[in-house]
Parts: structure tokens; C-alpha cells; sequence
């Protein structure tokens, strides 16, 4: 389980006991409680809808006025979400959700004193109309297409929530609270949201902001009037698991400046600090997720995590996760083999396979050239595991992308990439990536290892963060206000810089002091 | 159709031409008009509903992002209601509805050009139930009692709804905003919420405020987003329906202190001006509102509204509406009755029919003094219509306690009734009444009669005028808040005040130097 920050001040859970109705004071039931929210809350508005005006009168009678009420706050409004009598043995839960293209992450929160109590995770159901944002985003185009995506993700966290939820002992009804941090697209489709337009010049997602949005509207079966967040986003490409990161990390806050990298098929790169939030995202390609060739695939037992060549023998030292026969190779592995073939001279500056240093790894399929990296009779299916010159070509242009965009990012608000004090790498990705790896093939940028962190699951932590601490969550518009974006789609430099970044490690090898010349290249 | 001042400022509809999107403003569609919407409307927060976040890409496209925009107001909170392009064909209107417990009066709205459209009444159906605010209330007890009671006005107000739009050419759903006056048990019945406790001591509404509810939700057919703002009201016994008088009036904005009297089978009073607002109300029993004996009725066709009596002759010479066969008597004639019967001597000061006076017209039936009013002969239906000593002394009472209400209310802000500037009757009642036979009877004060002035339907007017402009709603909150409610109940001087008030005038004939005291007496 991820740690996440400890919440500061107050969370969503409020006790409250009223002074009983009397001749005197004859306001009523509703009013007598948001009196006393209002002390507790300093908002404009709070909002109680109908159903539980209705059910208030009795609920307070029948606590003898001594209730915890759960609350949930809407920019300058707060809403009332449930009332419990104060003694009632009854759970007061909230559920943060990842909600990934391919993995969705729940984490259980007790409202009450904040903790966690449990996590669990799922394959984004929605995989089955397609793998990736822009097919689903297609099939919303047919008819009842958008509604079957949205019916996908809903059962999935309904059928999820409930099974975690029972593992604690807890029911459904007692989840009152839920925050969403997905990107733009992921949200759009849980909202039931068009997004037609999203992935259309000029790229125009339906909302920037969800509102609070009842979760009975959106058919999840947690309890009746429970209330979903679901984070803003800056635009298509900037969502709200890149707000959540932000405020997990608390880069909104700090005086130094810091970048904050998530890598996945895009790379979504925010620099800044508590005066100025400067963003970007870009297609990274899919060799930094898995799925690039045959054998790419996305962590798991099997697969495998670190490649050590020796330079001299080139002898292939491979490790697994789980050390089960290897079945495919994941993100940093990848990263990890490609900085090793550049050590071993094995690639050259421009990633190509050099038949000289390969030897007989080297096989030529269809007209490409592939390099077996683990033979046959040690790979878990009996076929050899290998990785085509399309594959590291591939690769190149992510490392390139990934590179460019924190060099474009960073010279807009006038810093160089050597001056980063910090510079923090999230997602499920960037927990396994070797920074010496990926500095050798020049993907980021040659800071001293103490400067790098990985944080995990920024965005779990971020939709946590929200869920557990009232001062948090009022957080949330203001990072998205303060982030300004910087659209690389119209920025005729970034080309110029790609092209110089397609190289091991860069055409200038003066950024990258720390990496050596391969012998023999 | 009643008059109403004419709305001061802007309305509910708004015009707006958006920025079409583009690369380098790419926010979102609903963020796109909620920029725009928050030039035009000067609030913390603007509501749009998911439902409407899904039609609004589309919404906004079609119309070329040239829209006419249907909002409301909820305290600092605006809810977008409905979107329409500018150029469409379609009416945007609004019901305001005056929700009595016996009659119910809608009237429809143009919202863009605030013209009032049509106007309809029906019964009240929950009179099937019970015929008083008491009897509903208790029939809430009993299982789907409350459930049953929200459902008759709901198809009451569904049926009646389509039939004046259908009147005007209009569907219901082109009715996007319903504005709801009613006295507070009313609201409650409507919006389903439990009344139970509202007529036991002490007195608690389940709520003051109802906030905007979704017509939907209350299972109101108009349109699918269709936005209801139901009337806050002080307490279980000054409802809505008196806030709505308040609105109507302006006595909130008055420099010079007025007194509002709106009487019905309980007699609510407010009096003040710009600084204070002071409220109270009282039960002024049935004889006010027909139903007082058998031959009390309801105003309408037959039914008698004037009376003079020749003091000499003691002819009765009675007038009725529409000028039909009298079939029985209203609230305004049984007051002309009476006091044509003091001044005729045929009863003395403490309301009692004198026999030597009444002669032929009087006759004993169960021990109970009776008076012929209309002989079989002329009346509608071949009996004689009579009043009783008993009603008479229902009336009595009911004068009494309306005068001392008025007298008890001013005396707690210091003044007295004969200072009042300016005395307003409110309510079917107050169109019909002659107030110099209200001031013989001693029910009102004598004032001279410029200070008078009969207001129709004032909870109408304050419905409609929420209706139609944006600065009246905000007012409503503020009234609700700046009113000061004095409990009647509780206090002791008023009974010595009732027993003066018993007599015709009163004890003190001082205080009505206009009326002459009758010859004979």
C-alpha cells in the first residue's frame, strides 16, 4: 500500500450536537442543522437535497439531536451527504479510485479517523471495446456506444467496490463519498460524458469541471445519496489524474520548483511550484507501456523488469519479476535493455542494431532485423523472447518525445533541465524504472541521482487526499486555475529539438556528462 | 388576471454568444458557457447538472454557440436549467403557483418577454383526504399517508399544468422554472416531507428553506430539468405564501410602515418597513372562509356577498354574485350581515340575536336561536338560508381575534392600529370584503378609508414576480431572514385583549368613532 501524505486539518466527517427545538427557538429541523454546519464550514451555501430532507426530521429525533454528519464541498458549497445518529454502530466510508485506461485502483477510507483499510485493483473493463483512449473514444461514435462504456466502468467499480468493501466487513451503503481521479477521456466516459470532440481539432472535452455528481446518477451501488468528485482537468490531454498527482505532491505548495513526470502511452509533465504551475503532455508512444512488440507487456509475474549485458562477453543477464522463466518484457525493462545494448555497443547512437557487436542474437525476419534477448529454451512459452529494429525504433522516438517535452516545458518558463531541483517520476512506471537507465539512453535529463524520487500512484494518492482532508479537497480548483498548458501540437521548436533527441543520448553529449562513451562505437 | 408591478431588472432567460473554441482557448464546452453565464450573473458558483453536462457539446455546436439560457438561483448559486439556441422555435416559460389549501391558483409566464401567458385554479385534490391543514397533516401518520397527499396535488398540478399551456399553444415541457407559494404544511405535502411534528409543540417544520428541487423528482411533468423553488417560510405557521405577499408588496423596501393582513381560515399579519419586519398569525376560525354553517360557502356564482338591511324597515336587501338565486353566503356578506344587523339593532354588542328586533325571521330549531336570511321562497334551492346564534358567535370570535392580532402585533413594535399609514388586505377574502362593515363589526381598525387598499392575490403576485426577475428571487431570502416572528401562543395579554375584542365594535367604542352606535340599543 502507498503511503500518502497525512491529511492536515479536518476531514468529512462532522459531529455535531444541536440545542433540541423549543418554543423559543422554533427553527427548523433542516435550518437547525445547517446552523450548525455553517459554524463548522465556512461556506457560502450548504446544500441539502430532498431525499434527505426528508429524512431528517426523524434522523435527528431519533439521535436525540447528537449526530456525525458527512459532508462534501462543491467550490463554495458545501453538500450534506448523510447524517448518522453520534453512537449509531455504522461505518462511514469513502472510495478513492485510480480510474486508469488499463488499471483501476480503489483504496477503502475510513471517513472517520482517516485511514486506509484496504486496496485492491482491476483491469479497466472497457478494454474489451478497446485498448487504448482513441478506440474507445471512437466507439462512442455508434449508437449506444457511449452508454455501453459508461455501463463497463460502473459495474466494474460496483462489482470491486462491493468485494472490497465485504473483505473489511464493511457494506456498500457505507461508501458515501467517492473521488475519481482519471485522465480527461477516462472521466468523460464515466460521467457518460460526449467525447466526441476530444480527440478533434481543437480537442474540446465536454467539461473541464464534473461538479459534484450523485453516484445513484451515475448507477453505482454505494450508499443512496452518496456524492462523486470527480477531478477536474486542464483540457483533452491534462486531466484530472495529473490535478490529483499535483496535489498529492504538493507541488502547488512548495517554494522550490519541481517537475513532476507521469509516464504512460502520453507523458504528462507539470513544472513549478507554489507561484506558477506550467503543463504538458505528449504521445510518448506505447514502448514506454508495454504492447510495443510481441513480447512488450505491462508488469507482472514473468515478466521481465532488468537486463544486464556485460559489455565484454555480452552476456545477457535478465531478471523477472517474481524470477518465474521470462514471458515478455515490460516498460523498464525495456529501458533497461536498450541502455545496456548502447553500453554493449550493441545499438548504436541512432538505436540501430549492429550486426558486427550482435553476433548470433541477430536474426533477420520479414526484411527487419530482431535481436533474441532470451532464447527459446529459457522462455516461459518455449518461443524466444526478441526485439525487432521497429521495436527500439520505436522506443527512440518515445525516449525522444519524452526527453523533448521536458526540454520544451522547462525552456518556456525560461529554466534549464540541469537546474531541476527535484524531479519526480509517477505512475505504476516510473516505481520500476532505473534512473541510470534511462539517463544513459538519454530519455531524461543527467541530474545527480539524488535529485530523482518516485512517488507511485500520485493519482491514488491525490484522489485520497481529497477524500480524507476538507482543506485538501478545497485545494483542487485551484491547482486546476493555476496550471497554465502549453499546447506542443503548435510548437514548431519542439520538432527541432525531437530530431536532436533521437539520438543515444542526444546529439549533444555534453547534457548527459555522466554517461559513457560505449567502447568500440 | 391580477396585476403585478412590473419586474424590476433582468429575467431568467439570458442571451449569450460564446467564443467559438479553438486551439488556443480550448477550454471545455459547459466551463465555455459557464465563463460566459458568470459575466452576466454576479454569484460564487454556477450548478450545471450532469445530465445537462452530457447534452450541452452537442447543445452548443448545433446552435453555433449563439444560445438563449434558462438559469435560477439558489442563494450564491446559480443552476443552469435549460439551453436553447437562439434562434430556435421554442417557448421558455415558468408557473407560478399560488398552493392554497383549498384552492390552487396557477398562471403561466413567458420567461423571455415576463408576460403573463394564461391563469387557471383548481380545488386543491388533497381536500378528498381531509378538508383542513389539521386532518391532512394526521392523515400523514398512516402508512403512504404522506406519499398519497404529495401524489393528489402532484396530478393535480401535472393535469391542470398541461391544460394552460395547452390553452396558450405550449407544452409542459417548455415549462423549464415553477415558483411555489403555500403555507408552510402546504410546501411541506409537496415536497413530501414529513409534517408530523409541525402541529405538536413546538411546532418544528421539517425545514424553513426547501432550496431548488428537481420539478422531476417531485414527479412533476414539465420540462426533464425543470427547476422548482419552493417558498422558505418562519415557522409551521407563517408560510411561504405570506413571504411571497411580503415580495409582492415591497413592503420590504417601504420607507413608511405598512400592516399586510391576509386572512383565511388562520390570519397571518406582518407589519413594518425597509428596517423591520414583524410577523405573527393566529387561528381566526372557519367563519371567515365559508364553510361556517350550513349556508356558508365559498365566494362564487349565488352566492351572497352583500347584504343591507333598511334600519327602519328591516328589509333585507341582498345582493349575490352573478346576481343568481342565493344559494348561501361568503366570508365578506356574513360580515356585511353582522354589521347591517348591529346597525340594525336585530343584535346587540355581544353579537346576540334580539327577538323583538328580529321578529318574524327568528326561529328556535334545537334549542338554537335562528335567522331567516332568505326565505325558501327566493332562496336557490326552496330552503331558507339562515344563520345561527352559533355562528354568530363563530364570527365574533374570529373578529375578535383578528383584531386583537393586529392590535397585539403593532403594540409590540410601539405603535398603535389608528397610526398605521397604510393597511393592506391580501387574499380572496380581503378582493370581496367592505371595510367599512369590517370596521362596524370591529374586526379591523378605523382608519379612514384611503389607508385601506384590497391586494388580491398577493402569494400569486410574490410567485410570479420570482418568476420573472432575477433581483425579486434574491429578495426572498432576505425577507425570510429579516422577518421577526411573534408567537402568539405564549402570550398572556392577548386573551385580556380577545375578551374586549368581543363586543361589536368592542369594549371601547372609543377606538371606532366612525361607527354609529345603533338606535334602540
Amino acid at each position: 500500500m502507498t503511503d500518502f501524505p497525512a491529511p492536515s486539518g479536518p476531514g468529512w466527517v462532522i459531529r455535531l450536537t444541536l440545542p433540541p427545538p423549543s418554543l423559543q427557538d422554533n427553527t427548523g429541523d433542516c435550518d437547525r442543522l445547517c446552523r450548525a454546519l455553517h459554524r463548522e464550514l465556512s461556506v457560502e451555501q450548504i446544500h441539502i437535497g430532498l431525499a434527505l430532507r426528508r429524512q431528517l426530521p426523524g434522523v435527528l429525533r431519533e439521535a436525540g439531536y447528537a449526530v456525525r454528519c458527512v459532508v462534501f464541498l462543491e467550490k463554495g458549497c458545501a453538500v450534506l451527504v448523510h447524517v448518522a445518529a453520534a453512537d449509531a454502530r455504522e461505518w462511514l466510508c469513502g472510495l478513492a479510485v485510480d480510474l486508469g485506461t488499463t488499471r483501476v485502483v480503489l483504496r477503502l477510507v475510513d471517513l472517520e479517523n482517516q485511514a486506509v483499510l484496504a486496496e485492491a485493483g482491476f483491469d479497466n473493463p472497457q478494454i474489451e471495446i478497446g485498448p487504448d483512449v482513441l478506440a474507445r473514444i471512437h466507439h462512442t461514435d455508434q449508437p449506444g456506444g457511449l452508454a455501453r462504456l459508461q455501463r463497463l466502468i460502473v459495474e466494474g467499480l460496483n462489482r470491486n467496490a462491493a468485494g472490497l468493501a465485504r473483505s473489511c466487513g464493511i457494506a456498500e451503503k457505507d461508501i458515501h463519498l467517492l473521488t475519481v481521479a482519471g485522465n480527461t477521456a477516462m472521466s468523460h466516459l464515466l460521467a457518460g460524458l460526449p467525447a466526441h470532440w476530444m480527440i478533434r481539432e481543437p480537442y474540446i472535452p465536454a467539461t473541464n469541471r464534473f461538479g459534484l455528481i450523485a453516484a445513484a446518477d451515475l448507477g453505482l451501488s454505494l450508499a443512496p445519496l452518496a456524492q462523486v468528485l470527480i477531478f477536474p482537468n486542464v483540457g483533452s490531454y491534462f486531466g484530472g489524474d495529473l490535478i490529483a498527482g499535483i496535489l498529492y505532491t504538493g507541488l502547488h505548495r512548495r517554494q522550490e520548483t519541481a517537475i513532476l513526470v507521469d509516464v504512460g502511452t502520453n507523458a504528462e509533465v507539470v513544472v513549478g511550484n507554489r507561484e506558477w504551475l506550467m503543463a504538458c503532455a505528449g504521445a510518448a508512444g506505447p514502448a514506454l507501456e508495454g504492447g510495443m512488440s510481441r513480447m512488450g507487456t505491462t508488469a507482472g509475474p514473468g515478466v521481465i523488469d532488468r537486463v544486464r549485458i556485460d559489455p565484454r562477453t555480452r552476456h545477457f543477464d535478465i531478471h523477472t519479476i517474481e524470477e518465474l522463466p521470462p514471458r515478455g518484457i515490460c516498460g523498464s525493462g525495456v529501458i533497461d535493455l536498450a541502455a545496456q545494448l548502447f553500453a554493449a555497443s550493441m545499438i548504436d547512437i541512432r538505436g540501430k542494431l549492429r550486426p558486427d557487436a550482435c553476433g548470433p542474437r541477430l536474426f533477420l525476419r520479414d526484411g527487419l532485423a530482431h535481436l533474441i534477448v532470451v532464447p527459446a529454451e529459457t522462455a516461459a512459452n518455449g518461443r524466444p523472447l526478441c526485439i525487432s529494429q521497429a521495436d527500439l525504433d520505436s522506443l527512440i522516438r518515445s525516449k525522444a518525445a519524452m526527453y523533448t517535452i521536458l526540454e520544451t516545458i522547462t525552456a518556456s518558463v525560461g529554466l534549464t533541465l540541469d537546474s531541476l531541483p527535484a524531479f519526480w517520476v509517477a505512475g505504476t512506471f516510473g516505481q520500476y524504472i532505473d534512473p541510470v537507465s534511462a539517463i544513459t539512453i538519454g530519455m531524461i535529463p543527467d541530474l545527480p541521482l539524488s535529485r530523482f524520487a518516485t512517488l507511485g500512484n500520485t493519482s491514488l494518492g491525490g484522489a485520497t487526499l481529497a477524500l480524507v482532508s476538507r482543506d485538501a479537497a478545497k485545494e483542487i480548483d485551484q491547482i486546476r486555475d493555476a496550471v497554465t498548458y502549453l499546447e506542443l501540437n503548435v510548437n514548431q521548436e519542439f520538432m527541432n529539438r525531437f530530431s536532436a533527441a533521437k539520438f543515444i543520448p542526444h546529439t549533444d553529449p555534453g547534457r548527459f556528462p555522466s554517461v559513457p562513451r560505449p567502447s568500440g562505437v
